[in-house]
């Protein structure tokens, strides 16, 4: 990016997260960031989520008016958050001398599906924003919102300012999308979990998706998939101290790869156990049929090596879907006779993730024997090219993963 | 209306102002009297304020954010107040089982001007209100709000949600527009200063237009006008003890008039004289073409018959008003060699309003009798057919009020 500055201006995205616009002076020290972007040289496109607690504030609201809250309802009131921080922002621009006009996600030409809450985009059909740009405009945003193909606002769900940021990036071929948030970029572990936890300079695109899958809480797995796809290259860094953060990009194969880069865990997801599960073809399809139908989402899935005719089939689930889960199970063990349905909720998960993994195969040895060295028992165990999950109890989750941040060489010096 | 709605269903608009959205037991309450005028089988549209004093707040994160307010963005600002009303009142609706859906003001296809932060509504095109109607849904409209030719999302300036209701309800060709307050209706004087006002069951558009544009606080002159231009009968009313109102309509030729319907009050203007001013055609229009274009809205005007060649122009503005209208003044002094110029605050008007009044010449010298015998001085008079307004001191406006309101036969029995 440094090199492409030299000879042509360069086009960011900006997205600032609720406490990046928390308040009227995190907003006006937004503004001046802007301003200071501009002033290098580059043009800016700013996106924003509504103000620190305020859509939970309207959740409540809404809590208390009914207990009939349709989703086209909750969208609409919703985005009047992304609403207000727009027009704010706008406004503190100016006064630091930066034109600028905001837009809504509609205003934006971020076309949806019609599910509302959750929508998914389309399409995104940027003439305002390009308009905006090339009158010398910053262009500012509402995160999170959309219209859908039936004219209704939608809005995308958890993590959705990321998404809308990721995706705009996209549209109009951005060279980074700066993603603003109230840590200084992602770590080797969780800060408030490792101590030593170091900030990573740069992760691959594969890393980071599974760091979001297995517990990393900066970025949501929605829109570093989007980001992948799009090659677009993401930059966390904080809207608090404004230094240099942690960029997210394609794999350099000319690069040495660290062989693991972090190390997470997860403490929010229980388990299931169907047992003496008869061992004929059909039956896990079953099963699994009736939880996507449940729409409980299933995380690691464990299946024991038949014995005597019977298996045992364990999976993870977030520990909010745990009622629906074994509701659903419940239906199919009866139908498919298996003698046993448990769960367990006192788990959790610790995974190492790292791009070097795959031709480091010392790695899952090494991380049993440090967890059998502080005897912390493994009762589940998957993998994937860049990734090893050990699932532990959950009050073994610290410990363990402090032990495997020293033990793979993480810890700041 | 009563006869009509024996063999068909009504159209009515309610609208439903800040104080009447003001929590969430409020707009419960909203819900439920929509739910009750549904089941007494007439169709309804809501359009909704923002939530009390929620606007307010806006407003002052505003002023917290940025000395500079570009009126787009105060736009999109404001108008997440009503976004958030009418999602949590299509959601009471929803759980009182009554189906609706809500919209912007651009869904409700209110187009205006650009004229931001005081937009004129050019025209609506309610297609989609239309529809919901046609599928048996409640639509819930938010007022105060449109969007302009420009595709900008614009407001309507003070009283907007009224201009909103009023303007759909004739769109609509409704049969009643019904605006609830935190008042139970029009009263033949304001209930703080004449505590023997009497709630008025019944005024015709001229006979409320004179006692909006003099004080009366209900409701704005804009929307009495739109409403009379459109013939759309309004039924003024309280969200807080749902009894019958007072009714705005077209007067009715069959009815004996009252002669005096209502005294209204006004201490919110200055006075401005501009003394020795030359007699020549052209002076006064000089004056006025230049408060005029310091956008000074001037009320009353008094101009003495010309006495040795000078003449004293006196005319009233709002307070707020009266530093540019005092720059604008200097300069016209100035420029056409008047002697003088003085201003007072501390004026304050009384108005007889009735539409038997034309009819009535004796009323004029009763007014002057009565403010007379209670020893209050006229500073200046203005009349129109159905009124008559006198200057008098500020600090002896309630004893004015109150004097008339009984000579003139209104006090409540």
């Amino acid at each position: 990016m440094a090199a492409t500055n030299l000879v042509r201006m360069a086009l960011v995205v900006q997205k600032y997260g609720g406490t990046s616009v928390g308040d009227a002076d995190r907003i006006r020290a937004v503004a001046e960031h802007v301003a200071r972007t501009r002033a290098g040289g580059d043009d800016v496109v700013v996106v924003v989520s509504a103000m620190g607690k305020f859509t939970d504030d309207l959740i409540r609201l809404a809590d208390d008016v009914s207990p009939h809250r349709p989703p086209r309802e909750m969208d609409m009131l919703l985005t009047a958050g992304e609403r207000i921080s727009m027009a704010l922002v706008s406004m503190a621009l100016g006064a630091v001398g930066v034109e600028s006009a905001s837009f809504t996600g509609s205003q934006a030409g971020i076309i949806t599906d019609t599910d509302h809450t959750k929508a998914k985009i389309l399409e995104i059909r940027p003439d305002r924003i390009r308009e905006a740009l090339d009158a010398g405009l910053v262009p500012v945003v509402a995160g999170f919102q959309g219209v859908s193909t039936e004219r209704d606002i939608t809005t995308l769900g958890r993590g959705g300012s990321d998404v809308t940021a990721v995706a705009l990036a996209a549209a109009l071929k951005a060279d980074v999308c700066e993603i603003y948030t109230d840590v200084t970029g992602v770590y080797s572990a969780d800060p408030r979990v490792a101590p030593k936890a170091r900030r990573l300079a740069k992760v691959s695109f594969d890393e980071m998706m599974e760091m979001a899958a297995t517990g990393g809480r900066v970025l949501m797995l929605r829109s570093v998939e989007f980001a992948r796809r799009h090659h677009v290259p993401l930059h966390v860094r904080s809207s608090f101290t404004w230094e240099p953060g942690t960029w997210i990009v394609e794999e350099d194969p000319t690069m040495e790869e660290a062989i693991v880069s972090a190390v997470t865990d997860d403490t929010s997801e229980a388990k299931v156990t169907v047992g003496g599960v008869p061992d004929r073809p059909g039956v896990a399809a079953q099963l699994f049929r009736h939880l996507s139908d449940a729409k409980v989402n299933v995380d690691m899935i464990v299946q024991n090596t038949s014995l005597h005719g019977t298996t045992d089939i364990s999976f993870t689930v977030a520990k909010t879907d745990l009622d629906a889960a074994m509701a659903a199970c419940e239906v199919v063990r009866a139908a498919i006779g298996a003698a046993t349905l448990t769960c367990d909720d006192g788990i959790g998960r610790v995974s190492l993730v790292g791009a070097g993994m795959k031709s480091s195969p010392g790695v899952t040895a090494m991380m049993f024997e440090t967890l059998s060295a502080h005897g912390i028992n493994i009762e589940m165990i998957s993998t994937s090219s860049i990734r090893i999950s050990c699932v532990v109890r959950a009050d073994r989750v610290v410990e363990a993963v402090r032990a495997l941040h020293t033990a793979f060489g993480l810890d700041a010096a």
